[in-house]
C-alpha cells in the first residue's frame, strides 16, 4: 500500500524515541518532531482503517477513562481509539466509586490500573487542578510499575486539563494540515483565534490555549483576539510568545474582533471565561462558598453580555483572506445564533457552510489519540505499522 | 453442518439485497422476504453460536445505543447481538454529555459516530417523537457519510418507537414459528393481541401495534381487543387491515376479550395506554404542563381500574383452541397478579405455566437483532455464514 | 515456559472435577484441593500476561456485573479479570433496568443471561440477603439452561455477600503464599485478625469472616481479635473452629488487640460493623425505618468512638514477631490516621512502609476472579493452560 508506506518514509526522517513508555501532557512539552509523529500516525492508521485493515494492537487490556465533566464527543472519541487498538473502555465513574472514602489519588490511580495500559483523563474544570491531578496519577503509576506492583506502565492521556487540549488543538492543527495540503505550508498562514460571545459563561480556557500553544510553532501569524478583560493564562501566552520567536512566526494579542479577522487564512472564533476570574472562582469553590460563586456567575454574564458584538457573520467572514471560503473552525458544540440561543458565537449561515469541515475536524481525534497510545506503546511504530498491513486482518469480514 | 447450509439455501430464495447498507425501522417498511431473512439469519446465527463456532464478523468497531427510557432486556439484547458481531457497545448517557447545551441531532449522531457500525435506539416515550428522532439520526450520518465526512455509515436498529416495536414482534414471530414448525404454519392460525389491566399506566402502545402491523402478513387471523377507549393507532389499524387482504388473512377490533381468546391459537394479552390520551400527554410535555400530566395520569389509572376483570386465569384460557396448553406470550415483565401486583394483566398460574416458552420467546431478541444488523453490513449474507463456518474459529476455547 | 509447567504438574496432582460447570460461593463449601486449584491457575495466568501470551479463552461472551454497593477495585477486578479472558462487562446498573417494575429475580437473571459466560455479583448490605439473592440467581440459570431457554450457564463469582468475601481472602491468602514462600510454609503461623477503629460505621463483616474461615484451614495459628460487642457472625466463627481443629491449626478469639499482635507473623488491622447491629438494621430497613436505622447509626458511632485506641502503630507493630517488618494486611481502602481521618485504623508511618506489599496484595484479584471462571469454563484446564501457550498469541502486540 503506496500510502502507508509514505507514512513511514516520513517516520523515519523524524525523531519520536522518548515517546515510547512516555504519557502526553501539554503539546509544548514535546518536540516538533514528536508532534509530527502524531499527525504521522494518525494519517496512517485512518489509511489503514480506511483499506479496511486491522489496527489491533492489544488482544486484550483496559483503556480507563476519568471524566470529571460531562462530555460526548471526546468520551467517544477516546472509546473509539482504544477499540481500534484493541484495548476495552473501563470508564471510572467516581459516584460509582468508593473514593469520596478518603482514598487517595496514588491509591485509586493503582487499584484501577493492573490491567490498564492507558488512561485518559477530562479533568479541565478548576484552575491549577486538572493539569496536577493527571501528573499525580502518572508519578502513581509510574512508581508502582518501578516498584512491581503494576506489570505494565499505562500511558497517560490528557482528555483535556486546565491548562492545555492537546487531542483537540492537534486534531485541529491536522485539519489545518490538510486543509492547506502539508504542514510546510502552513509557515506565515494568519489564523486568528478569537472570543465569541455566548449566552454561558465558565467555557474552558484549554481551548484558545492550546491553539496558541500548538500553532505559532508551524510559523503561522497567530493572533488571539479578546475583549479586555478577557485574558489567557499568562504562562501559555508566554510559550505561545516563544514558540513564534523560534519558528519564524507571529504572535499577537489584539482587543479588535475585525483586526484579527482581517485577512485571516484560518478563524476560531469560540467564546471563553476570563482566566482571572477562573482564578477566583476556583478559590471560592476551595473555601465552598457557592453563594460567592453564584454572584460571580451573575457578574460574568453581566460582563460577556456587553460584548455580543463579538459574533462571527457573513460580514466579518468577508474581512478574511477568502472571505466566506475561509477555514471556520471550533471544537463544537457551538453557540449558533438564532438556533440554539438568540445570541451566540456563530451565525446560522456560516456555521452551514462550515459544518463538513467542522464535521471532519472533529474526526481527527480518534485518530490522534490513538496515535498518542500507539507511539507510547509500540517501541518500532514503524515496524508495527508494516506488520499491521503484513498480517493484513479485516476490520470487517467480507 | 447441514443445519447452517438449510438456512443458506432459503436465504438463495430470498431477495433482500435492499436491506444491504440499510436500516430498520418498522417491518411494515420491509418486504416478506427481507422479513424471512431475518429471521433465517437470526436461526443461522443461533446455530452457529451452538456449536460453538464464532460469529465476529467486525474485528474493532463500536454498537452505540442511546436508551431514552429505562431498559433491561432490550439493553442486554442489544449488547449481546454487538458482542456476538464483534462491536463494542458504547452507550450514549445522555446525562453524561454535553446534549444539554444545544447541541443539534445532526451533530451528536455524527460526533458520536466516526467508528460507530451500528447505532440501536430505544425512544417509545412521546407519539409522534421516537420514529421521527430515529430518522434524524439516520439523515444525519447518511449525508455525514455521503459528504465525506464518516468512513461508514451506521445502521439504525429501532429498539422501540412510538410506532412499532420491531425487535420484540421479530422475536415473537420468530417463536410462533418454531411453535408451529415453520411460518408456512400460521396461515388461518388465530392469535389474539388483547388488552389486560395493569396497575400501571402509560405503557407503550408499540407492543400491540407491532404486533397487529407484522402477524396480519402471514395470513393470520389477528384479533386485537380492547375496552373502548384504548385504540391503537389509527395508521397502524390499516396497515393490519392492508397486510391481512393481501394475504388472505383477517384482522378485526373486538371490544370482548372472551371473543378475541375464543378457539385462538396464541394470545397475547398485555397492558397499554389509550393512543388518544398519549397524544395529549404529548402536547401536556411539549407545553412544560407537568400538572397537567399529573392530572391526566390520574384519570388513566381511574380509568384502568374499572377494567380489572380484563385478566387472563384459567378460564380465560380455556376458551381458546388448546385450552390450557394454548401459546401464551408476553414481551416482559407481566404484570402478575398476586405476584406482582393484587390486581394485574395474568394469574401466577397461567404465568407460571408458560415461563419456559416465555423466556424462549425474549432469547430470540439478540439473534433479531444481530441478523439486523447482519443483513445491513454484510453484502453477501450467504456467502459470509459459509465463511464463517469455513473459519471455524470457536467462540470458546475448549 | 518452565514457570507455566510447574503450575500444570501441581495442578495434576489435585482434584477439581466439580469446579467445572459450577459457581463460587463461599471459600468453606469448596475443598482444600479446589481453593489450591484457584491459587493455581491464578498464578499460571499470571504468568503468561507477564510473557505477554494472551489468555483469552472467548472469542465473544457476556461478563455480567451486578453491584449493589459503591465499588473501585472490585469492580476494575472483575472487569480485567473479565477482559483477560475474552468476555465483555456489560453492568446491570439497576437504576437504569426495569427491575423496580416489579420483575422477579429468576426473571431477571434469565433475561441477562443469554449470552453470559460470567455473574458477578457484589451484595453485601443487609444480613441475610446478598448470598440468598445470588443462590436464586444460581438456581434461576441453572434451570433456565437445564429447560433449554439458555444455551449455557453463566458461572457466578461472588464478589462480596454478608457472609463471606472470597475474591478478597484468596488474594489475601495467596499475597501470604507468595510472601512466606509457599502454601506450604502457613503451617503454624500466627495472623491476628483484628478490629481497629474508623470514623464510619457499617464496614462489611465479610473480609474478617472470609479471611477467619479461609485461613484456618491452612493450619494457622488465627487470631480474631476484637472490643466486646464487636462479634462476627457465629455460624462463621463455628466454620473457623472446625477448620483449625480438622488442620491442625488455632482459632482464637480476644478482646486485646496487643495479645492478639504478640509474635503475629501477619497482621491484619480492619474496622467492621457489630454482626448484632447488623441484624438490627437489615430488620430496620425491612420494616422502612430509617428513623431507626439513623438512630442505630449514631449509637454505633458513639460505641465506636470509645474504642479509638484500637489503631496500629509502630509500637504495636513491634509487639509482633518481626516488628517494624511483619506483613501488614488491608483490603483497602484504609482509613490512614492524620491522612484521611483524625483517628483512624492505622498510622501513616505503618501504612506507607507497608504500601507495596498492600498493593501486591490487591493486584491478586483480577487473577483469582480469572481463575474462577477459567476452573468453572475449562473442562481440562491443564490442556487450557498448554493450549494457551502453544497458540502463543501476544497480548501486545510487538
Amino acid at each position: 500500500m503506496k500510502d502507508l508506506q509514505k507514512f513511514i518514509d516520513k517516520l523515519d526522517t523524524l525523531d519520536f524515541k522518548d515517546m515510547y513508555e512516555n504519557d502526553f501532557f501539554l503539546t509544548w512539552e514535546k518536540t516538533d518532531d514528536e508532534i509530527e509523529a502524531v499527525f504521522t500516525v494518525a494519517d496512517a492508521l485512518r489509511t489503514l482503517r480506511e483499506k479496511n485493515i486491522s489496527t489491533k494492537i492489544f488482544d486484550s487490556g483496559l483503556g480507563i477513562s476519568i471524566f470529571r465533566d460531562t462530555s460526548t464527543r471526546t468520551r467517544f472519541s477516546f472509546a473509539s481509539a482504544c477499540n481500534l487498538l484493541g484495548l476495552e473502555v473501563q470508564d471510572l465513574d467516581e459516584k460509582k466509586s468508593q473514593i469520596a472514602h478518603g482514598e487517595t489519588v496514588r491509591e485509586t490511580a493503582t487499584m484501577i490500573s493492573f490491567m490498564a495500559d492507558v488512561i485518559g483523563i477530562r479533568d479541565d474544570m478548576y484552575i491549577g487542578k486538572g493539569n496536577k491531578y493527571m501528573h499525580e496519577v502518572v508519578n502513581s503509576v509510574t512508581e508502582a510499575n518501578r516498584d512491581g506492583v503494576l506489570e505494565q506502565k499505562p500511558t497517560l492521556v490528557n482528555l483535556q486539563c486546565d491548562i492545555d487540549h492537546p487531542t483537540q488543538s492537534l486534531a485541529d492543527a491536522l485539519h489545518i494540515i490538510h486543509e492547506f495540503g502539508g504542514i510546510e505550508n502552513l509557515k506565515g498562514k494568519k489564523i486568528a483565534m478569537s472570543w465569541a460571545y455566548s449566552p454561558s459563561y465558565g467555557k474552558p480556557l484549554s481551548v484558545p490555549q492550546g491553539i496558541i500553544g500548538l500553532l505559532t510553532r508551524f510559523g503561522m501569524d497567530v493572533v488571539l483576539a479578546h475583549p479586555e478583560g478577557y485574558e489567557v493564562m499568562d504562562d501559555v501566552v508566554k510559550v505561545a510568545e516563544k514558540n513564534a520567536a523560534e519558528n519564524g512566526g507571529k504572535f499577537t494579542i489584539t482587543h479588535d474582533m475585525k483586526e484579527a479577522f482581517k485577512d485571516a487564512d484560518v478563524v476560531y472564533p469560540k467564546s471563553w471565561a476570563p482566566f482571572g476570574a477562573m482564578e477566583i472562582r476556583t478559590d471560592l469553590y476551595g473555601k465552598g462558598d457557592f453563594d460567592g460563586i453564584d454572584k460571580l456567575e451573575k457578574e460574568l454574564l453581566a460582563q460577556n453580555a456587553t460584548h455580543q458584538d463579538w459574533v462571527v457573520d457573513d460580514e466579518m467572514m468577508k474581512l478574511t483572506k477568502n472571505g466566506l471560503d475561509t477555514l471556520y473552525m471550533h471544537p463544537l458544540p457551538a453557540d449558533i445564533q438564532g438556533v440554539s440561543c438568540e445570541h451566540g458565537e456563530v451565525t446560522a449561515e456560516v456555521f452551514d457552510r462550515a459544518r463538513d469541515s467542522l464535521y471532519k475536524e472533529a474526526s481527527n481525534k480518534p485518530y490522534i489519540i490513538a496515535a498518542m497510545i500507539f507511539l507510547a506503546k509500540q517501541k518500532d511504530p514503524q515496524a508495527a505499522l508494516k506488520a499491521l498491513l503484513e498480517r493484513g486482518k479485516a476490520r470487517h469480514f467480507e
